[in-house]
């Protein structure tokens, strides 16, 4: 299994495509993007929890209940939600794409993200289509990742090479993040792609499991977005035999889709509006697993936990707080606290209670742009992991005036 | 009922002081206070359901079993939590303080707010408490609040007179708030005094079934404190036939009750860390009042819709994705949001989704010091209402260094 290059390209028959089209006001911001398969392609996706749901994901639903789909259109600067007309909208920009790609328009994912509550001019959509599919090509993934971004401040691609019963395949995807991004049981904007052949159920069944451990760990700011989306699209073009059980092949597939996942949410998480640090919980020791997740999250979601590691304070006692409020059962007594990075590591809290530590090399380690806070629960053989950012002036900058 | 001056000194019986001792580095702050009942007092109290909980709780909570108590002596600038010598160190200082006064150990409440997981300078107390004897005055009430605040700006204080039986009653309350405040099933440090003759059993009633509508519906930070305890001591002297049952006094006294908690929530809420608005958000139209309350704790909640306060941004989709996530069942086709303030009242969402509304009249609205932001969800009876404030660039700031 190695690491490639060609994000949602990577895989056989996959094409992409950005341009500007209107909807940002910056003309240098690419705003749509598509991804594009020779063939039908297998597809599986999970939508967020959130009651207020984006028009694009109703629409989507629909056009995956067969399972199949062979294009993924996608705009930014506008979430096509809360607006009267959002459904319809979504369906003609379906429609267009379809039409310019010679499919069906049923075989479309949409998505859209952006400003929630603002009309979506569909004519700077339509205007675009054509050079948007004039341009896909094999080199595009860079180019459709830069038009799912928002506030994003780096483009999130991967791409994942390993073998199946002989047979080469790639998996690769793109994603977008930054702010309203705290999944529940979805995720935000997720695109893979992949050339494995597998089964419909099976697929979803990958991906509905994977999600838990990856996309739903992280947080940036608490707020579970009304337009999280990811899809999956296996075209089979690796021509392994069908996976169509839990067998070797499919373990395999787990795995390949798991590294895509992992890289994806740690580059969400690093990139979270405003962020300086990419913050990650890694909890071991919980009799349950659920434990261990729980935990997890509440530390990387603590406001003030963030705001002490942009601060590079090693203030302790908020991730005892958190832990304390996680709703997690768990012996406060046994909690071991240690902060990690390049620097090393070092014990701040034994069995609930501080130890003393030096400040400095605390201060050394907590400077540095990825810090692992790892919590030792002492009371079991489970462990996981959560992702986030540290709390910034640029998250205030950012979120006091976004729509302006 | 009306407001009156005094604070926990208001109601017959009562004094209260507060010095520097030398917890606090800086010496024009004080970090100590007492509050002093002439003759022993029926006492209630709630206390954080964080499952770390402060040293001073446990103590307390043992010293309130009869439901009696006479003192509340209380810290500023270090929580006493998570140090393995904690539970010591607050029996010690309620023996300490006891001696002084010449009263029972077990009839004192001990309280401590400040950092977490840093041994308490016990010396310092005993250095400080014959001073805070001595100044024990019926003007005290204002030392007292000062005694208790850590990153407060605004001392907190109230108090209210009211008959009961022909009797006049008073009862006032101090408050600390500020940071970490996400208060669930019991709420941040407020110590309330009445002269009302009240049972052990009506007083805890009383003050348990407010807390849900009252501190329970605010928040500052999403973080809920180790150290979170309301108590209220009842001394009887304002000679009313005592309550000792659901009838009209009781109804009186919780008006009375609710009126000083409402006043010290919104003061938390105002003065949260770094705020420059209060915020409320009241929720109408809900089928069950637990709706109500999930919808209004969720949007006071949101980083992004605090952080569009703060910009004075009518970012309302915000609000509609934090009711949206909230867990409460609501049909989102019905909800109307208007954001109100003194300067009017502006409606930007209708059946979920956006009307046209005039941004610039949006903005004086929402440049005021306190926004209702009022959401109808036109399905039900029920309403509620839930306090917190803007998130500030000096949240960030007081946080990211709150040791040093």
């Amino acid at each position: 299994m190695k690491i490639i290059s060609g994000g949602v390209c990577a895989a056989k028959g996959f094409t992409a495509s950005g341009v500007h089209c209107g909807i940002r006001k910056n003309r240098t911001k690419k705003d749509l993007a598509l991804i594009f398969s020779q063939v039908p392609a297998t597809a599986a996706a999970v939508y967020t929890t959130n009651l207020v749901k984006g028009a694009p994901l109703i629409v989507t639903k629909k056009h995956l209940s067969n399972g199949v789909a062979q294009a993924v259109i996608c705009n930014s600067g506008n979430a096509n939600t809360c607006n009267a007309n959002g459904i319809e909208i979504a369906e003609k920009m379906s429609l267009a794409i379809a039409n310019e790609l010679k499919i069906n328009k049923d075989d479309i994912v949409v998505a859209s993200t952006g400003v929630i509550g603002q009309p979506l001019n569909l004519s700077a959509i339509e205007s675009g289509i054509p050079t948007l599919v004039e341009k896909l090509s094999a080199n595009g993934s860079l180019d459709a990742a830069e038009g799912i971004m928002t506030t994003d401040v780096a483009v999130k691609e991967v791409a994942i090479e390993f073998t199946v019963g002989g047979k080469t395949c790639r998996i690769g995807g793109i994603a977008k993040g930054s702010g309203m991004i705290h999944p529940n049981m979805a995720t935000m904007l997720v695109f893979i792609t992949t050339d494995v052949k597998i089964s419909a159920e099976m697929l979803s069944k990958a991906l509905k499991s994977d999600i838990q451990n990856t996309f739903n760990m992280i947080s940036i700011d608490g707020d579970t977005s009304t337009n999280d989306m990811v899809t999956v699209l296996a075209n089979g073009m690796a021509e392994n035999e069908e996976i169509n059980s839990e067998n070797e092949d499919f373990a395999i597939f787990m795995k390949a889709l798991n590294t895509v996942n992992v890289t994806l949410c740690r580059a969400i998480a690093g990139d979270g509006e405003g962020a300086t640090k990419l913050l990650e919980c890694s909890v071991s020791g919980a009799k349950e697993l659920e434990i261990a997740k729980k935990v997890a999250k509440s530390v990387i979601c603590s406001s003030l936990t963030k705001a002490a590691m942009f601060g590079a304070d090693a203030n302790w006692g908020r991730v005892l707080c958190a832990i304390g409020y996680s709703g997690a059962d768990v012996d406060v007594q046994k909690i071991d606290v240690a902060f990690k990075s390049a620097k090393g590591v070092i014990d701040v809290c034994k069995n609930g209670s501080g130890v003393d530590f030096s400040e400095e090399k605390a201060k050394e380690i907590l400077l540095e742009k990825e810090i692992i806070i790892a919590v030792n629960l002492n009371d079991g053989e489970c462990s996981s992991s959560a992702w986030g950012c540290d709390l910034t002036y640029d998250y205030v900058k950012i979120n006091g005036d976004y729509r302006t």
